[in-house]
């Protein structure tokens, strides 16, 4: 694969409990950080709640827009985990009881001397075709099915997944940033910086207003996958706001 | 308005930098919490770059299916903020600077004895026929255009401008919700509490995992609009797992 291509994401975060307010979702911040640094390009997100048509519909309208999909959420043994089952109807396939699934949590309840209940069974249920991804932590697999990665939601969980699938994704040209921070307000700048943007089309630049020592400040934010060109905006955005180099 | 009518939510974030994970969201939550505590039904979340096209698309899925849609991001002086513009293209209105918002503007820099420069008056642009929503932290304003109501994204300024729209807003039934706590992984109950849902079609039941004191443990979520059938749906439910009242 080139290293130029543009490979893309979309996040579905999938959970009534985020929608409550209930959970405070801390896996967006988490893929995107992760994404952006293996050089996929997170380009939506979404939460839906946990009802099947929801995700149904959020999922294939994803699916078929970016590179990849991320879900998160309803992988567990309760009734109101129905990700599995969404997905499998998303892509139109049975879902069963797969053995590798199951071989995978007998091993897991086995070492904790448990048995392998019919709830606990439920979480070795996966669409036809799709390939497992291990669970460290708690035993039950997420898995990946076309260009679908299904995850946990507990974080830990989450993350864990995420980096034992990372090696089986196709990545691109990362997306290198560099950050400006400077002294004054976002309005004091605005005019010099969106001169600076139409200057170089090829770089993203965002303009981040925080308040730094109480003094209203900015964070002036160049993106791009090209590190020269990325420095030579950079050089003359400070150059233009007079700033050292 | 009835009590029982449902008030239903989208949140909108608008954001390169949430997407990038350079800054992690906090507004998602806070909205959450809130619109659930004043019975509005958050029911989906979507988080889009900053580019109008994307903004446009999104904005209209969300405002002609759910009762509000509230956005957060965008509405700086940056050549970035495009936040406005795309809600006025949007709802296919024309945006101009509105006098309003240019005398709140001028009121604010003029106590700081700052010049209300073209890149300030840019943050007094709106979407024709819009309804400005005071910005006490840092003066340019939000605002309100037919069920979509547009904040900042900076977490403080957000806040404020959520709760000085919320005197305004048609709100519904507030969702009442009674969290059990049980020292026993979701595995365990999961039979129970399946069937404990089916007899209760009205109270929505969640099940969610955490370690309580290093231990696998749960907390079951029950909510629902009717305080009493939500109260027999807990007692119900804690002697089936032979829980005390």
């Amino acid at each position: 694969m080139p290293d130029d291509k543009i490979v893309t994401a979309a996040v579905l975060v999938i959970g009534d409990e985020i929608l409550s307010g209930r959970t405070k979702d801390r896996n967006i911040g988490t893929i995107a950080t992760h994404l952006t640094s293996i050089g996929i390009q997170l380009r939506e997100v979404r939460v839906v709640p946990d009802v099947e048509a929801e995700i149904v519909t959020a999922l294939n309208a994803l699916r078929r827009r970016y590179s990849y999909v991320f879900t998160t959420g309803g992988i567990g043994p309760t009734h109101d985990d129905i990700t599995a089952d969404s997905v499998a109807a998303a892509f139109d396939v049975p879902i069963a009881v797969d053995p590798r699934a199951k071989a995978q949590l007998a091993t897991y309840y086995n070492a904790r001397k448990l048995e392998l209940t019919p709830a606990r069974l439920r979480m070795a249920r996966v669409p036809t075709g799709a390939e497992l991804i291990e669970n460290k932590v708690s035993g039950a697999p997420g898995f990946v099915i076309g260009n679908v990665v299904v995850m946990a939601g507990v974080p830990d969980i989450m993350q864990a997944m995420l980096e034992t699938v990372t090696p089986l994704l196709v990545t691109g040209a990362p997306l290198q940033s560099i950050t400006i921070e400077i002294d004054q307000p976002e309005s004091e700048i605005a005019a010099v910086f969106g001169a600076h943007q139409r200057r170089y089309p090829d770089i993203t630049m965002g303009s981040y207003p925080l308040l730094r020592h109480g003094q209203p400040a900015s964070d002036l934010v160049l993106r791009g996958i090209d590190p020269e060109r990325l420095k030579l905006a950079e050089l003359e955005l400070r150059a233009a706001l007079r700033l050292p180099k």
